[in-house]
């Protein structure tokens, strides 16, 4: 395995570029094959069956690319494929789902966390289960949240409507009690100022985002895998690829990384 | 060409539905094939390459069940695939674009017309361009409202915040006063009763549905292709295929048809 290959990241569309962003500040060495899969988005209110099919269309193709591991940024596809896809697969791959989890259980302190999340995502009740794996009495109170990336993809991010649709969501967190709150679907960093009002001061926000870029930064480090050779000759250091709507990416990926997005390329992904 | 061979109808979800059920209403003799593509959902916010991409799958899936005419019952497929794909089929193909712009175009008092639908529809310019040619004095305003779809799917049909999306969506037509508002998308009908409070009752709904129904009918008469043999065998009269989330289909198509559906079948469209 070449130490100096690059990573794969993918996600449904544009939420994933949110762990893109803090790989890019962590590892700044590292090379970056991204995967948005904008032609088939969302995943969060699609089923098992077909989020695994179409994870393991876009890992074939960032197989090609020869990665030496690959981020599943998107939380339902972390918790609808990663189990099934790392049995599959000779390369390290994690997902975002585990690091958050670990930080919630590690920050809450009355041990009442609260999820929010997709469709997808929270009827898995990966979350749950993976924090009382890790901490067996853990009281953990899920809610799905169905609008909140339609919401944010319509600029809505400081809105009364955003705000009556995030207190309706988040009255049953409220009535709970909860301490830590884990945003679990990747767009939902962006709603950050309203939700943490809304649940106010005493309520941690967890962004997995971070903490996956912390455990890609242990897990490469730990298999001799970190680059040691930052140079990319005539390659771009970061590559983007979607399944549609090239232009559109380009405009918003440059918005929120740290340098500009130069080109997205479109793809196929079923015939990988 | 077989009179008596079934009918087919796709949208890339359950949104078409409301054509099915006008056909059935309409042509009760008719057999139906419908396909909702709800792995890929939605169009709307898809390119036309793309759109044009998975119609092109779901006419040869349609094809093997030997449909002898085809409905695209989405708004997007229509404004982005209709053309091309009309001249490469041997069999008739209509779309819910042209049976509503008729209807707008004929009811119109002031000739200030009004067209709400997706942002792939809105942004095609295909409401606009083919009313103009029907009646080029004719003065349109577009809208598109992204919110309304995931608004419907969350149940929210009657609801404050609906009422305040829609006020925000709908003030620009109201200041351009439209006589005649065009609810160019499926899911649009479920709002109507919304819509028509802030429209006012000066202002008329026109939904392409009923329309398309009325379009089909004339077709297959003047084509000698109305089924003259209602009867099916042991074939179910109405046949249901989705890409995903086949019982979650089910149980929605009951909710609106006027039999229940005892079975929809999931199928891979992309390998067609």
């Amino acid at each position: 395995m070449d130490r100096n290959a690059p990573v794969g990241v993918f996600d449904s569309g544009v939420g994933g570029l949110t762990v893109a962003r803090e790989i890019m500040r962590q590892m700044p060495d590292e090379k970056i094959i991204y995967f948005g899969d904008t032609a088939r988005l969302p995943y969060g209110s699609k089923s098992q069956d077909t989020v695994l099919r179409y994870s393991r269309q876009i890992i074939r193709f960032l197989l090609t690319k020869e990665v030496k591991a690959i981020v599943i940024a998107c939380n339902t596809a972390s918790a609808y494929a990663l189990e099934t896809v790392e049995r599959e697969l000779d390369i390290p791959i994690i997902g975002v789902i585990r690091a958050g989890a670990r930080t919630a259980v590690n920050s809450t302190r009355n041990g009442k966390i609260g999820v929010i999340g997709t469709e997808g995502t929270i009827s898995s009740g990966i979350y749950t289960d993976v924090m009382q794996q890790m901490r067996p009495d853990i009281d953990v109170t899920v809610k799905s949240c169905p609008l909140f990336v339609p919401l944010v993809e319509e600029g809505l991010l400081h809105d009364s409507v955003t705000d009556e649709i995030a207190s309706r969501y988040l009255s049953v967190l409220k009535g709970r009690f909860i301490d830590t709150l884990v945003l679990g679907c990747t767009h939902y960093p962006l709603l950050r100022s309203t939700l943490g009002r809304i649940m106010g001061d005493d309520v941690t926000l967890v962004n997995p985002a971070y903490e996956t870029a912390l455990e890609l930064k242990a897990l490469l480090s730990g298999k001799n895998l970190t680059c040691d050779n930052g140079k990319t000759g005539n390659e771009e250091k970061y590559q983007f690829y979607v399944s549609d709507l090239a232009e559109k990416f380009t405009a918003f990926a440059t918005s929120i990384l740290p340098n500009e997005v130069k080109e997205t390329r479109k793809i196929h992904v079923e015939e990988y």
